[in-house]
């Protein structure tokens, strides 16, 4: 059964503020609950209808999760979901890992990246690459709401992610790595030859990359549309499909 | 001033049902309804804040374009924008263009895509990659769907797209052009050899490509991920994800 203090914990996780003060954040559904315990996360505790409990999903070693068995009534009253699956989670939020530099590694660094699904899909798309790593701007959108979580399908559990001084990480690393940056008189991507290693910035959904970052980019590259036809082109590509042609490039170059 | 039966008719078009009653479908805000506007669309009306209408966005040769002047509070009443932007126009749905060969262009056919997001990314990705058409299966999302023609971010008025019987579409090309589908048994994309044109099937969100459309599939392609490590990868990629890295293959490969 759940209780009203439950209730109002769950529903308060939906705001930065209280996944801050809690230290928790939501995984809803049975994938992506079922990804969050075959990870190296701390589950918090689990609100599942019998139906869950009863298909055995908890893995050896992971016995001792607080398991809270509700209705489907009960579960419709904290889901985000159009159509509630079964289990909903509350996991800890990773404290602090320290930030490696960069060399040998592959890292995106984000600059504001405002939109949910947006940032859920680009940590997917990295995931399925095989980044290493992004950087996000403190001013990104927070990794641990609800729409990134379910946007990334479960590799929020597998992909680091660090919130810091996007500033001090690039000029850490200028003289380690190049900086690639998506800039309109940027070289054609397909042409140029990437290596072992390096940092891809990707830029605000509507302004791009930040004017701060900007002198950091050692490496100007550019993603080329086709020719205008008589009635032109489409002015930009949307940040997460820029973001999965980098990643493919670098992969595509470096397998 | 904006009269009650506008108020229910712009309201109305958020249903497909009444986008085809009416055949008109909903623009709004200042980008997109200047692409409209640029565009060969037949505008069937619009409501605009003095501030629009004093901008002088008209273009010659629109002039007898049907304009009504509303409050900013008029406007917030028809607008589905979390910030109403000055403007929102009915633009009239273009009727049923005929569906050419495939001899010489690159199509996207969609296999029953679902998300409204999805599709208008993939619309204004096929547009800044210069995709030639897209062939959409009867079932898929309507285009005219206010949220694919704000993420379409004006591509709509310049993308061909078709609903279509796509085993017809893909019957009667068979012998013309290579009929591509992404499959987990497929040929890695980037080392196939792509040419002047060819069908790329994109298959459902959850299902992929659908089991009557596989047998058309005459080369099958991967997008390949990296190598897993202890902790898996992601299991699949975003439709309109793939969708883009296709796209700009065959633009990396035929220019």
């Amino acid at each position: 059964m759940l209780s009203k203090n439950q209730l109002k914990l769950v529903n308060s996780l939906r705001l930065h503020k209280y996944r801050q003060e809690h230290g928790l954040f939501i995984a809803e559904g049975v994938k992506l609950v079922n990804e969050a315990l075959k990870s190296s996360f701390e589950i918090h505790q689990i609100f599942a209808t019998p139906e869950w409990i009863d298909a055995g999903h908890l893995p050896d070693g992971r016995y001792l999760v607080d398991v809270v068995e509700i209705t489907q009534a009960e579960l419709e009253k904290i889901s985000a979901l159009s159509t509630p699956n079964q289990v909903l989670a509350l996991v800890k939020i990773p404290s602090g890992i320290p930030v490696p530099d960069a060399s040998g590694e592959w890292a995106l660094l984000l600059d504001q990246i405002r939109d949910p699904g947006n940032l859920g899909t680009i940590i997917r798309t990295a995931d399925w690459f095989g980044i290493d790593r992004i950087i996000a701007a403190t001013s990104s959108v927070d990794i641990w709401n609800p729409k990134v979580v379910q946007a990334s399908m479960g590799s929020v559990f597998r992909m680091p992610v660090h919130y810091t001084d996007i500033h001090a990480y690039l000029s850490g690393n200028l003289d380690r790595v190049p900086v690639y940056g998506t800039l309109l008189e940027g070289e054609d991507i397909s042409g140029v030859k990437l290596g072992k290693d390096g940092i891809v910035v990707i830029g605000n959904e509507s302004h791009g990359i930040s004017d701060s970052v900007k002198p950091f980019i050692t490496r100007k590259i550019t993603i080329p549309a086709a020719n205008a036809g008589s009635s032109g082109r489409a002015e930009s590509l949307n940040a997460s499909i820029a973001t999965a042609i980098l990643c493919y490039e670098i992969r595509r170059q470096c397998p």
